[in-house]
């Protein structure tokens, strides 16, 4: 038992005050957890795309002040009443969507999506009680997505918190608990391609390179990246892609161009940009009578996928994924093995590196779109 | 070696000289089976609602006169050169689509839409020639998607040609030839249902009855049949159906109606209508998560499947499948054995039964929408 365990814990947080305002690291408070939750001693955390979004609150509904964050690795440094799975000391991930094991779709072999614990993006305050463990002089301080890893400490739910392997380099595994794990999930879990098969992936952010990154391991022949920005493509390249398409390059579809460099169709695609013209090339690419595509990316509100019909009929699959289909307390600590058996390249997606107190750097660096994954380093 | 091998022979076949006419029976001149082809005597055949379709050839291309049917069992009265799998007197169904067992399509796993025989309605003539093998008084009479079963003798190219047990009986299994097929692949091949799971089937035509007995051969705890007809409700009973959904009953979308009355969502939904609202809605009334729906209507031309994206993203599966994902000749020989073994139930969808001379009525019956299946016997 720590000397910590049951006290409110005093440390350093970075605070979004006010949307798109950089972030202030503040002493904050953090309360003790209750029960079915964790507090967690965050060693690193990094940055996705998802964390800037809800800081930049364009067209949501804002929620301020918040501790963002939710791709991170640290130590379980207390556990609230009737937690027996997790104790002080446990190595863990923190996931931005858990997996209660009781409901409908935790019992099922297919789903992930916890009735109990989906990500909620809206909610800023714990499950049990409806209320906040972080406060600053007694003003309550909002969670993002039961995670908010921007924070010494935080406290989660124990169904948001993966196990894994002490052995494993916190600094590098962190990248499991969102952006690598949807990426090559989506390809691995979903897609599936069989070894020799060609693979296109649209989209070489980082969900996009670990989509790649998951047709390497899966043996794919070919692994064709498609971006509307070619300075991707360099980079792509140690993630095993193979080719590369602009859609601007071509006056054609690229569903057509796809087609006509495959003979007909690439076996798999992915979906890795958010683009509702990108999602419905990815699909209208693969060949028919076996293709399967899979889409990733989170679309707009008012986004419509039409297709013409024969293009299903003609025996094509079309799939979404949510967390690349991963549970995130069942099968990310297998995951993190797959890096240790080096199965899986993480490094490779790490191009920054900050201290804590410099975390704004990571959404410039991210904002300029210069960096995959820029690791935060907490204790600096 | 029967003793009209090699020769032309004269037999009667219902042809229809103009679209939308009734059929006239005629006797006609049979050319023997050129390479990789098979003279086959057809005994029992059945009326599907394509032969309709392309006999009213309302919107195509009219090709007449035309020897249609495409539903049937024969046995083999010779055979062509470099035939090697079958031979004379052999029980063969002929299907619509073919397996060449060589092409990209034939050798995947997966598919079942062979590159060289695959179906093709506007072809009247044979592949290796390109001319007919019927006529009368030297005027060539068109075929029907390579199959002209309305004929006591036909030409078959023998990749479209199921050899099966001979013990059974074709005035049963004979249905195996096209839409029982297709609906119950559907549901066994491509939905999957697992055992206890409810499955929505909409459209309760041949082919979605025959998805209901899919369903039911799987072991589905709910099959909820949705149809805008509600006189096919009674008899949908006899095949398993368990509950009725008319959207015409309801104030709201079809997928609202079915999401609560399964908490939720169906497991696995079966479109087997043709419309495009039913497309939309079979798939959006799937339970998120893990949901299947699966596509076998054909559509119009303009038709266009819109959803919104979200509904994939939350891990539903939208598939579609030609011929219920069966090879013809690897697959069918098993699908009669279902029905030997008692497992497949075939009587039911037989409600009426007429002599090759009245084949006129059984177009009738199919109009009106009083038949599931007219089997037309050709010995009389
Ligand atoms: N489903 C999930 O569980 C989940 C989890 C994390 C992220 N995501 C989503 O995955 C998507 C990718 O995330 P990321 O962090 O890699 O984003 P990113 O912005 O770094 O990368 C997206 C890439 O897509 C490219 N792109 C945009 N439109 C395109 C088009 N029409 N055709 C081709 N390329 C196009 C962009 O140039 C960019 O390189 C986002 O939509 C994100 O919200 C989903
Ligand atoms: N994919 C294939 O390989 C294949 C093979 C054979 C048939 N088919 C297709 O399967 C479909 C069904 O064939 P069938 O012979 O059973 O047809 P059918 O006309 O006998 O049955 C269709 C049924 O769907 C119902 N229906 C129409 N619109 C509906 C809606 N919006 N909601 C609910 N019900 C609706 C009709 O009332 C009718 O009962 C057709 O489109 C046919 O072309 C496909
Ligand atoms: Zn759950
Ligand atoms: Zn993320
Ligand atoms: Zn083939
Ligand atoms: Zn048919």
């Amino acid at each position: 038992m720590s000397s910590t365990a049951g006290q409110v814990i005093k440390c350093r947080a970075a605070v979004a005050w006010e949307a798109g305002k950089p972030l202030v690291i503040e002493e904050v408070e953090v309360a003790p957890p209750q029960a079915n939750e964790v507090r967690v001693k965050i060693l690193f955390t990094s940055l996705c795309h998802t964390d800037v979004y809800f800081w930049e609150a364009k067209g949501q509904t804002p929620l301020f002040p918040r501790i963002f964050g939710h791709e991170a690795g640290g130590i379980v440094e207390s556990v609230g009443e009737g937690v027996t799975d997790l104790k002080p000391g446990d190595h863990v991930l923190p996931v931005f969507t858990g997996e209660c094991k009781e409901c409908r779709h935790c019992k099922s072999e297919e789903s992930n999506m916890c009735d109990l614990l989906r990500i909620n993006t809206d909610r800023g305050v714990m499950l049990s009680d409806g209320k906040t463990r972080f406060s600053k002089n007694g003003q309550p301080i909002y969670h993002f997505v039961g995670t908010s890893t921007f924070s010494e400490y935080t406290v989660i739910h124990v169904g948001c918190l993966a196990k894994i392997n002490p052995a494993a380099p916190l600094d590098k595994v962190c990248l499991l608990s969102c952006g690598i794990s949807t990426g090559l999930g989506a390809t691995l879990n979903v897609a599936k391609p069989k070894k020799g098969q060609s693979v296109a992936v649209f989209g070489l952010g980082a969900v996009g390179l670990a989509a790649a990154e998951g047709a390497r391991i899966a043996g794919a022949s070919r692994i064709i990246g498609v971006d509307l920005n070619s300075s991707h493509f360099e980079q792509a390249k140690k993630f095993g892609v193979t080719e590369f398409v602009n859609p601007k390059d071509h006056d054609k579809p690229v569903q057509q161009v796809l087609a006509e460099m495959t003979d007909g169709g690439v076996d798999r695609a992915v979906e890795c940009t958010g683009s509702i013209q990108a999602m419905i090339s990815a699909f209208e690419c693969v060949h028919d009578g076996w293709g399967v595509a899979v889409l990733v990316g989170v679309p707009n509100k008012d986004d419509s996928f039409m297709t013409h019909p024969m293009n299903l009929l003609n025996e094509r699959t079309l799939k979404g994924t949510f967390f690349g289909n991963y549970k995130p307390r069942t099968d990310i600590p297998d995951v993190v093995e797959k890096y240790m058996n080096k199965e899986l390249e993480l490094d490779k997606f790490i191009t920054h590196a900050v201290t804590f107190s410099e975390i704004n750097k990571a959404f410039e660096y991210m904002l300029h779109g210069k960096s995959i994954r820029c690791i935060i380093r907490m204790d600096a």
